[in-house]
């Protein structure tokens, strides 16, 4: 865990964009949590979602591949409002060693594309 | 219960979709629940509150039949978000006995039309 | 899980005392549910809980073991507030295999000596 | 926040009780958390929640020092069910630096007195 964050700071440093970084075990408990001085408040709660999102789907989705399928009309409608809630924007992705799932990382202070990429930078250090 | 459940499972069975099930009574409150092998544990909170939403409007409808209804500018909007959070994606139908209704059935699992299929098995097995 | 509720209910059936059965993985997550014919709507949530309570505790303990320990001014006062609820009343009690810990049973509807000897029975199934 | 964690996990260590820590802000604002491995998984939310009891009290008080004050009869009885659940077992604590409050320390997952133990360990790392 203290790997993941470690490449996420690094990464948001690079972009000026402090983050709200989580990670959840595969059950969708809290295992790390960091906020990075100057990380919006509001993001603590979207990262913690973030990472639970992830693990609760089984680590078969980044949340970013969530967007389209809650909106409105689409197949799962609303399901963000389940399970005490769920973050269907992009910054949370599952982290795997040797392809299996072992946890979720939620990302959460930027842009959705900022945190995505700040994720990847997480994910990409197992 | 027992009965519909294991119709359930076997559909699920039939096209490799681990599912979660749950059966309300009328008055939505758990009369009984499983989770299969291999089921999403984001979809157990969603089985609960399909069929607890089947059971709240009285057997009236199914969850696919409220999706839309609920659709921002539509007649039930928010609706949802009410009674502890209804879910309106399909995979939640009435259990009916001679016509009349004796609780809700909520699958979810798969997509909506996985989970619809597999509650359609479910309610015919009465 | 399904022979676990079947020990149970058929020694609920023998005092006549119809009970609320559920089963929760090590994590905490519900794996399934049975409300006997008869038993009460308050002991849902209760036996819901009772499963939880004993594996978020990773099967530690039964829940009677917590009753005196977060009485007023004892070591754990308030514990059961946390965790959105957790039940100490006896009648959740770990589920063992070959003294590994694979779930909570959570039963609820009688007296608690009666859920606790109905519980018994069913983590003896196994 | 990275030396405290690592003072209450070698304190920790010392004693073979794994921990779960967390750091609050002075508003109450989730800093830091680590869950050590082999942690209740029942002891998280009592972590994060004693670090925000410490935080919404200005550092006034130890989560110790809490226990008896929301004791039925007494001055704050019920207090703990405010702002979202506080904990009042021990664990918790104020971490200072030059005597000013900068943030909550919340350590659980063994008993009360293990608990103050590692948190003392934490607080006296700044």
């Amino acid at each position: 865990a203290g790997q993941i964050i470690s490449a996420v700071e690094a990464q948001a440093a690079s972009i000026s964009v402090p983050q709200n970084i989580a990670i959840t075990d595969p059950a969708g408990h809290l295992l790390a949590f960091k906020r990075m001085e100057g990380a919006a408040l509001v993001s603590i709660d979207v990262a913690l979602k973030k990472a639970k999102t992830v693990s609760l789907f089984g680590g078969r989705f980044g949340t970013d591949d969530l967007t389209n399928l809650v909106t409105a009309g689409s197949a799962f409608q609303g399901l963000e409002q389940t399970n005490g809630g769920l973050v269907v924007i992009g910054g949370g992705l599952p982290i795997k060693v040797g392809g299996t799932f072992v946890g979720g990382l939620g990302v959460s202070g930027g842009l959705a594309a900022q945190d995505v990429e700040c994720a990847e930078a997480g994910v990409a250090a197992v």
